[in-house]
């Protein structure tokens, strides 16, 4: 199955005071990522809300290998696992694409600093799991 | 018009690589003190929601004197400074409540860190302005 | 091993258009449970720190089963599960304490909302792996 | 003194309930404004920060005029207003770039959603007051 990178640039309050990203702002990476593959598929995560139809994270796996700093530039790879009639498994890689500083940087461009997964669920308006769309059954 | 006061320690994930609170963590602790400001009046905001009554905030202040640190526990005091038909305005007073370490602490027990003031203003469901409930006018 | 809670409400900013916490707002309250079970335990954390030593997250994984609300209060459950000379696996039960609107809850007091494990790794101030003072190797 | 834009799109996570950009995520945009537009100048705020000198927020303020969506593209626009020896006013407009949906809009391509300033003093790495970089005082 494809796989989809998006780039994301470090914020300094997505930082915490060992100087790295903090571990609890990588879901919103992934989600970004997971936005912008259906976005490259000719759909909107947006669209499907408005349409009635929506994806709720049932399970998170993250495994932290090296850090991330502020102002580096991270290419987040999620390709589609596998899917059910009403799941999708993600699976993830962040990858140091742009180191902002080199010197005493603990980790070298290409480096895979995070590794995980993600398990959505799709539901209606009233909370009830619902069948996927077709198209993104794969 | 009554102060009220409300008390949280710094989570890590709100501090910066400068080892202090970001500055944009202090928005959401202002507002827990105007949403534990409401329940101690004996309402609540998500009642308020449930009914069909919003507070947006249209204005936002902040004078940051001294940094907060991480385990930091803070005294939100907050205060009701005005009201019209449809808006409340809103001050602030962040204060060092008890140090996480006193070592090398650049503020001391007591010290103003931050001030500041909100306005909100009251929307129904369709977004567009309407009354204050009256309990809430003041 | 023993098990310690803490409580705590969720922001408004920490839930997002369903209206419901979002799944990236659970690592911040685990951390802050751990960080409470080492201060039951008569320790900070920001002393260690300042002692040179450092607990980084290596590995994170959330099953999220039923959502947690706008100013619902939780408490969240860890207790040490393993522990190897230079690690520490905790696990996790967010448990709905007190909903803050009975109306169409889509669960109750009680309810186990979200469960989950961390491992934590311990390090000096130059990134490298060193042993966890004996105190908290249980 | 030039203008700088730099634009983003509205995570899921920085929404809220409303279904809009919280009020609380906007000052991590302008700082990111501000960082590229060091960037734009051949500087970047990382280095500033490797060697001894940071800037720190003591003042913003901020007023939301109109919505920010889930999934809209926005363009921070930043100028420096003003500097002394020690201290920059930068001001801002946040501008509506792109809907996610036009349906149900509550504002147009182009609409101003929020403008606002930030004070930001140089200080060393002791915390104390330090003359800003030549190349940073206009």
């Amino acid at each position: 199955m494809a796989e989809f990178t998006t780039s994301l640039r470090v914020r300094y309050c997505e930082c915490d005071p060992m100087g790295v990203a903090h571990h609890g702002s990588f879901p919103a990476w992934l989600e970004e990522a997971r936005t912008e593959m259906l976005r490259g598929q000719g759909r909107t995560y947006a669209q499907m809300e408005a349409d009635g139809l929506f994806l709720v994270v049932t399970k998170l796996e993250l495994q932290y290998r090296r850090p991330a700093r502020y102002d580096d530039v991270l290419d987040i790879r999620v390709k589609l696992a596998s899917t059910t009639r009403v799941k999708l498994v993600h699976e993830y890689a962040v990858i140091l694409k742009e180191r902002s500083l080199t010197e005493n940087s603990p980790s070298a461009t290409g480096d895979v600093l995070v590794t995980g997964s993600t398990t959505l669920a799709c539901v209606g308006r009233d909370g009830k799991l619902t069948p996927l769309p077709e198209w993104l059954q794969g």
